[in-house]
């Protein structure tokens, strides 16, 4: 092989690797996507950022940024549907019988393994975007209802009743967004999953004493 | 007096009453522009009617309809003020030092009487509107998301530090939302106060049979 073909065959390589970057099916583009579009909204804010934008900064078409997002807060937004499979594999996970509170507390331990600590910057990124905007706060509660509807119709199909499956699910969810609040703060390093048993328990704590004051259990 | 001064007497009252409708500055407008907007909206569809159409329709301008209302979206919105002062002055009824979940009790007794019976097929129709648009659904939870953090912030005020404040307000909002559902429910006639007090009594008894396994308390 002569040097000729060795320069011919490491451009070749750089090439390849060029036009791997550039054609839109390659693996990747959703992530790749996410992540140039938080910097983006973070830096120049949501509404001033484009769809086509986003793409180019990353190399590709608005094309195929619709293609994986149904608009510009979808990017935002897309981690939910996983954040919900991680909820529901909790709640599959308790045996069955298991008091519908302590089922939640399942699914919040399961939640939290969505939550790592290194993606504690990305989260806390995501969050300041969203604090600036609104219709992303309502698109965000929108959401975390939608999650506290599906825990509602998990519970029920366990056999538990309407009532308490529906205020289990949101007193679940009602713990989870006030953990994660405090996860993201500035200087906290407790995990998510200990924040989420903190705050648990002190609702237990604190429901638990009207309960004994009242005399209802 | 002749009976043509009489007539003429009457004529000129009915003539008043008529223009007193007709001005702009009568009072009253709100009210009637918000009855209008929520007929027109279960009639032909929140995106279906503008502005213009609800002002037409009672007799007003686009121009009062907007001395009144931001948008479109606040005629169905602008009663959360006055139930939140509801909330707050159930809050400020409580005697000092008492527990959290009941200085909630308290405010969702007070708000209650924001909902008396008569007002039961205002609310499901409003509801039916927002049922039908999702951006209506984010601005509602949006608005409920603001009344808990009113909530929280009225009992950080009387001492309660921030977690259970934020814990109390959510749980309370999370009751009232349950209650409100059950309220509006086609055949339902307990009143609201009944309502969110099963509600309530509900979560104590859940929680705190959870908290008497846990052995929290």
């Amino acid at each position: 092989m002569s040097v000729t073909d060795i320069i011919y065959a490491v451009k070749s390589v750089t090439a390849i690797a060029r036009l791997c970057r550039m054609v839109r099916w390659q693996p990747g583009a959703p992530e790749r996507l996410q992540k140039a579009a938080l910097e983006l909204f973070a830096t120049r804010g949501f509404e001033q950022t484009t769809a086509a934008e986003i793409a180019r900064s990353v190399g590709l078409t608005e094309r195929t940024f619709f293609r994986h997002f149904s608009d510009k807060r979808e990017v935002l937004f897309s981690g939910q549907h996983q954040l919900a499979q991680a909820f529901l594999a909790g709640v599959d996970a308790a045996p069955p019988g298991t008091a519908p509170i302590e089922v939640v507390a399942s699914a919040l331990r399961s939640a939290a393994s969505f939550f790592p600590d290194d993606r504690r910057t990305h989260s806390r990124l995501r969050q300041s975007v969203i604090d600036h905007n609104p219709a992303l706060q309502e698109r965000e509660l929108h959401k975390l209802a939608g999650l506290a509807t599906a825990l509602a119709a998990a519970l029920r199909s366990r056999g538990v009743d309407d009532l308490a499956a529906v205020l289990a699910a949101e007193s679940g969810t009602t713990v989870f967004g006030i953990a994660f609040t405090q996860w993201i703060r500035e200087g906290e390093e407790r995990s998510f999953a200990e924040l989420t048993e903190d705050v648990l328990r002190e609702l237990l704590t604190m429901t638990g004493q009207a309960t004994a004051s009242r005399r209802i259990v």
